[in-house]
């Protein structure tokens, strides 16, 4: 399969990926469908006013209806995408006009959130993420909680501050208490933290009350984006018992706006992770392969610098529950999922310390500061600071891309002195 | 003011109430939006499609753009359906085919779910619930965690899974595990509670990273609903820690499907709580009253019954953490709040035993089964029962009433074999 538009080996966006996005031109205020090709942006929502795709779901400014209408709509849409971009015998190629209107340069649009996002989900789902927050917080000989082998833990985040890559975020204010403080006290946060995940849109839904299979959830996963889970760790400690994370995870959450489909990582596909010491409960059991290989990368670019630090290397295929798992599991009480939903991996950390998938387990709690090029260390994220994470599946002569999330961290709002 | 509408004394809904909700008409799928009257709804879609309204929010189906378009507009609304209901000099009470047209019984109605709901947040702010369930889960000398008294405790809950009153249950399958067992098992949650709450719709939003002072927040609040937040608590026992509850809560949350405007309930603000040992950070002190005088009751009807027993009497007055803290607590980390999210009380439990708000409490684990007036025992929900809360703040002659969420339990949901 080759494309007639060019674009180099290393390319995140070749003709066997061609991610789904929302975006508008440059100047406009109107939310398109698109699809990434190489640094260009192929406007689906203009090839299907004009007839050239035999589709019905890129009009309404988010992929929400697309998302609904299932894996064989996924199939036949992405073969006629691959068709338009390839067949020099069809209108596309041959009419230099009509490709000049749908063929836009991506640095020339503007992107949004691909989804409506009803309901955010995170996971906790790498074995090493949840081993290391265990160590650091809690009893490094029993690290893991006694139910994390048996239940891929997730809990419900904030939908409404789901942002898009680009989106800066503001250093958030909020309570926290020294461990030998009598009383908590208030102002910004001091331990603002990212955390590297993957996340993947739920497409058809399920009913309340009608749970799903393992073999029913394959069907039900529309495609992957990057994500970052900002967290202000000061605020999660003192606020987290019994409940949770609230605060400390609400104030916003990034993901790159390109949504990757999930047959485009089909042969990506590897073995997951043994889990026979303790075997899952028969509903969480699965056939075929769940597991990615996904090669994920984190960058830190300082205030008034103009490269990033790569502060950490990890892979999506560190997980310990796989997207089946996590979707069965969700719906297994009898909770219904809608097309758009997001769940969230959690953390993915490797066993190397150079692939933890947060600042916290990074930097061990700040015991390890990290140098960054320019000189400077982190134990936390500063004002200013930037950033950066990527992702992609190397295949042979060729990458299915994530693009990027960015965020940039802005100072704490000021409050006046009545608050 | 007197409504040419004739009602009893303990109606719930007399002119001074007026609450909005959203209905179909018997037989259709049209969802219109309607304000309650006596034992009747008036239909809002039609009187400002024929003009007699001057407001452009109604033709929606759902209460979000009524709800964000502020406080001073949900006056002047009220005002006119005021008058409307009132003054027999217009076309309203004059013209007959009109107000046939417009009046409907409320029991030819179908009710929706009044809006669509972007995020579902649930409190923990009824100390009494609070300490109960320390007590029984905890530590009974140290039964509120140290930081009950300094946070608006709260989680994100989910939002799909909330439905309008009548809406049956299927009780959940689920994990669990007991304390002597090795490893966990999976099957129907067998310790299926309610939980007696009241919840508020936001009105207007805040931005990303603004956000609200407790005098503002005063001001994004549109009005009330009764919610039961179904619990299992044996699946909550064994996730919980350390993400808080996740799937014993999903499952369903049953909310009133008439919400009543803050205004109809300005008569019944009375002093909350003291709140001086300790005093909250400055960012959670308010100024006036928000605490609300709401009598509360909790009806359990087993199946084959014709009666519900009164088995909770409780107040909404008896929570330590008011609306306007819970709302800027929530958006103090920069979270932005949308028109039409939820936010819920917790369980609201009262001093004495006979007020306590979930079967947890009332059979106090288990321990002191509930009888009902047919003879049986209760200590958690069976197959069947029907849980029916209702509340009213009385007035002096006429009551502000919030009609009722009903919600009955259906067997579980039976998986196949090979789950």
């Amino acid at each position: 399969m080759k494309s007639f538009i060019d674009y180099p080996s290393d390319s995140h966006f070749p003709i066997q990926n061609l991610p789904y996005g929302v975006f508008s031109r440059d100047g406009s205020d109107e939310r398109r469908i698109g699809c990434a090709i190489g640094d260009q942006v192929l406007d689906l929502s203009e090839l299907e006013k004009r007839k050239q795709l035999s589709s019905s779901y890129f009009q309404s400014g988010s992929l929400n209806q697309f998302m609904a209408a299932g894996k064989s709509e996924w199939q036949r849409i992405r073969v006629e995408i691959q068709d338009l971009l390839c067949n020099t015998e069809l209108e596309l190629y041959c009419n230099r006009v009509l490709r000049d209107r749908v063929l836009i340069p991506q640095s020339g649009v503007r992107m949004h959130l691909p989804a409506e996002i009803g309901d955010y989900t995170d996971f906790y789902s790498s074995r090493q993420h949840a081993t290391n927050v265990g160590m650091m917080f809690r009893d490094p000989a029993n690290a893991l909680l006694p139910n994390w082998l048996h239940i891929p833990v997730g809990y419900h985040g904030r939908a409404s501050s789901v942002v898009v890559s680009g989106t800066p975020l503001r250093r958030p204010n909020g309570q926290t208490k020294a461990d030998d403080a009598n009383a908590p006290r208030f102002g910004p946060c001091r331990l603002l933290d990212f955390e590297l995940e993957m996340g993947f849109f739920v497409g058809p839904g399920n009913e309340l009350g009608k749970p799903l299979s393992t073999a029913e959830a394959a069907d039900h996963i529309f495609g992957l984006v990057l994500v970052n889970d900002w967290s202000a760790r000061d605020i999660q400690k003192w606020e987290y018992v019994p409940l949770g994370p609230f605060l400390a995870k609400n104030l916003a959450t990034s993901v790159s706006p390109w949504v990757v489909p999930l047959a485009a990582l089909e042969p990506f596909k590897i073995d997951g992770p043994k889990q026979n010491d303790p075997e899952p409960l028969p509903y969480l059991r699965y056939n075929g392969q769940w597991t990615y290989d996904v090669h994920l990368e984190v960058g830190l670019k300082p205030a008034n610098s103009d490269t990033a630090t790569t502060i950490a290397r990890s892979n999506y295929k560190y997980m310990y529950w796989n997207m089946v798992q996590q979707l069965t599991h969700h719906s297994i009480t009898g909770c219904n999922l809608r097309p758009g939903d997001l769940l969230a991996s959690g953390t993915i950390s490797g066993e190397t310390p150079d692939s933890y998938g947060s600042m916290l387990e990074l930097a061990w709690r700040g015991t390890k500061p990290l140098q960054l090029d320019n000189g400077e260390f982190r134990k936390f994220l500063l004002d200013g600071d930037s950033v950066i994470m990527t992702g992609w599946a190397q295949g042979d002569g060729y990458r299915i891309g994530f693009g990027e999330v960015e965020g940039t961290v802005l100072p704490a709002f000021e409050l006046s002195n009545d608050k």
